[in-house]
């Protein structure tokens, strides 16, 4: 007989097949028992039928429970009414283990709870459907970025020095070295990358010491830095928006079952499908300002902001040509206007928020020196980062996705811990 | 004109094209300046021929140096004597910036200088095609992987605990909950992903802070762990050798360029594209013994005994069954003889040592109790752990790959530092 995962099991109409798993759901009705088995690819109703079995088989049947595992045989068949649906008819049972008093059980969990239970939260269907559709948008950026010249370049994560500021870092004692640095970003390596290959990407964990407790912050989460030689701003924002929207459209191709069981509007995400919108950091103001805020031209984006700008937008849009003094040292200055970066900030509809930095970099020694020590940074400890701008400096643009964020669109939930399957956040890092 | 990368020469036979990179090497004979030219994507021979071009443009191509920025165009020409190279003959030239006295030349360097300039170094020959390799080698096992409906379930890097001594951990403050460790092993998180998923792994960065110094050891490394339910010792073992095996051949197909650069004997690798060996350690032991060794039935290998082992061999080994008390407390124990677990360790040819580790983990709950108790561990921070043994437990498997102990294998090199992009080492944490 032949042991087969269930996403399979239409190719087995008629046949007896093996399936190995775990009883997500039970009940009985008289002569039928009724269980709902999962196996990790998908979920299917097996259905014992007390006339068909002999005794043992049944009572076996009767006493599994919710996440008991077992090995099932079966008949698989179509079901009636619903031709993309099967059923297997039980033909025998293996219990392997029962389970008793599974702590996660259809009454309402508070957080806490569920966080504290990760382990066990992880196999309920909404928490599996994240994380299949977390797997379908890391291999849907890379698809892209292998399509488009890209190669793996991966960063240090134990850094001597602090890319984005000091003030959120996690420190650490490194031998005899001295203080080590957790990465917050890979940028400035994937900067030396390109030097040799081209375009290089990198895709791992980064790290903010930050006490923000938001629904949109972890300490510990993925980024996507990408950096490309002789991409310049506007080349740079077109790989962003062909990149997302090939994730959008691979995660609708591929994970509709998934956004199925997320109650996701797919509508919504097949409009975004679209070209991205485009506005200055100026025009986000004045837009902003036209509908009763009273920001103005010098400051960042809030949450809310990104929110006010993107409401009457199906379709993402970047903010561009940011004020430099709100902006990195390394982003290039606009040619047109030295007082703003070719920067942008991509900011996905329906409120998710930012998705994406980018910019194009200063490519220019001396210019970036003087940006360096303006910042009283140590020069000497970057003298490497220097050193690209030294020996056959080329114009070059970058961005960072990052994952989380962009698989909590995706997936259409409410809060960023349930997109990575172990949370950190200031409170909690257990299990 | 078309801007084209240099690997796409071959499709542009006669016609003119614009490429963008930097010089690798120039020298010029009379009328002629030949200048080594590369983009990322591959070298190309320009040609600068005095009389087809205006006298400025000739000036430009006499003061280009090493590893200054430029923008070419030429036409692109088969190679007389071979037909798959390509040449260029300049059209003209855009210089971007001169680079002056580039500090790594044709002398002799030492290590710390090249590690020192390591973001310079990745431009050398030899480590543009590791790192390219390096990428090859993570995609391939990717590739395997999602073929055998292995799912990515990335595990976190800020623990609470040690998974495997803690002896060798490195340590810091997280927040007011008190100290975290970063991961030495994805493992045990990775075991609670099944549950959901049935196949999962993880890739990203381990760290070990060992105060080793030999050619195979960093303290921040890339590992892949993958676990699987339902699989046992033996078919875990095949799984392995499967996807060592398509790596080989992915890199024997995909780089061969980058295996020229580095003169690695391609026969070998080619060789070890065959069923592998398996040992167990007790057979292990005893052929080192009969080969003059005084090693005894309850020592681990060490790099001298697995090049011993393997010396004779054109395929990786297996050594399996280990003696308990030098494996770790979540291996199963061979149900034949209990002194011995179901782990295995895979051993490279050409002395390349061990490349992965794997075995059956405890399924049990009480048996892993016990010896988690035995080994003095918190019973409490582990809890998620053993629940995987209340909840529907199952029998399970896996592995963990080293990416650089593997890279450096496929390349052929000597030291385990040149696989990865920064090497972190005891003494060393910059750039």
């Amino acid at each position: 007989m032949q042991d087969i995962f269930v996403k399979d099991i239409s190719a087995y109409q008629g046949q007896e097949v093996r399936l190995k798993g775990w009883v997500r759901n039970i009940r009985s009705s008289g002569k039928l028992i009724f269980i709902i088995f999962r196996d990790g690819t998908g979920t299917i109703q097996a259905v014992a039928f007390k006339p068909d079995l002999d005794e043992a088989t049944f009572e076996d049947a009767k006493r599994l429970t919710l996440e008991s595992s077992l090995i099932i045989t079966g008949i698989s068949k179509q079901h009636p009414k619903n031709p993309n649906e099967y059923e297997l008819n039980i033909t025998g049972i293996q219990t392997i283990q029962i389970s008793e008093d599974y702590p996660i059980t259809k009454k309402e969990h508070g957080p806490d709870f569920l966080l504290s239970n990760r382990h066990l939260w992880l196999r309920s269907p909404k928490q599996w459907a994240i994380m299949r559709i977390r797997h379908k948008v890391y291999l849907a950026i890379c698809e892209y970025l292998h399509e488009n010249n890209f190669f793996r370049f991966d960063s240090p994560i134990l850094t001597p020095n602090a890319c984005e500021g000091t003030t959120t870092l996690f420190e650490l004692e490194y031998f005899d070295v001295g203080k080590a640095y957790l990465s917050q970003s890979g940028q400035l390596y994937l900067e030396t990358g390109i030097m040799s290959l081209g375009r290089v990407y990198d895709f791992g964990p980064v790290f903010r010491a930050e006490r923000s407790k938001t629904r949109k912050h972890l300490t510990e989460f993925w980024m996507m830095d990408a950096e490309a030689a002789f991409v310049e701003h506007d080349e740079n924002m077109q790989i962003q928006e062909d990149l997302i929207r090939h994730v959008i459209r691979s995660v609708l191709s591929e994970c509709d079952s998934e956004l199925d069981i997320l109650e996701r509007d797919k509508g919504a995400l097949k409009a975004a499908d679209a070209p991205f919108k485009r506005m200055t950091h100026f025009e986000a103001i004045e837009y902003l300002r036209a509908k009763g805020s009273d920001i103005d031209h010098s400051s960042d984006l809030g949450a809310q902001d990104e929110t006010l700008i993107t409401e009457e937008s199906q379709v993402p849009i970047f903010i561009e040509k940011w004020p430099k003094e709100i902006k990195a040292f390394y982003m290039k200055r606009d040619p047109n206007n030295e007082d703003y970066v070719l920067g942008s900030d991509l900011i996905a509809p329906e409120g998710f928020g930012e998705i994406i930095g980018g910019s194009q970099r200063e490519d220019d020694h001396d210019l970036l020196l003087s940006r360096m020590k303006a910042e009283k940074m140590d020069i000497e400890a970057y003298q490497w980062y220097l050193d690209l701008r030294k020996y056959g400096s080329v114009p070059h643009s970058g961005f960072g996705i990052g994952l989380e964020r962009l698989v909590t669109w995706m997936s259409g939930i409410h809060h960023i811990r349930e997109t990575i399957p172990y949370p950190r956040m200031i409170y909690r890092i257990y299990p």
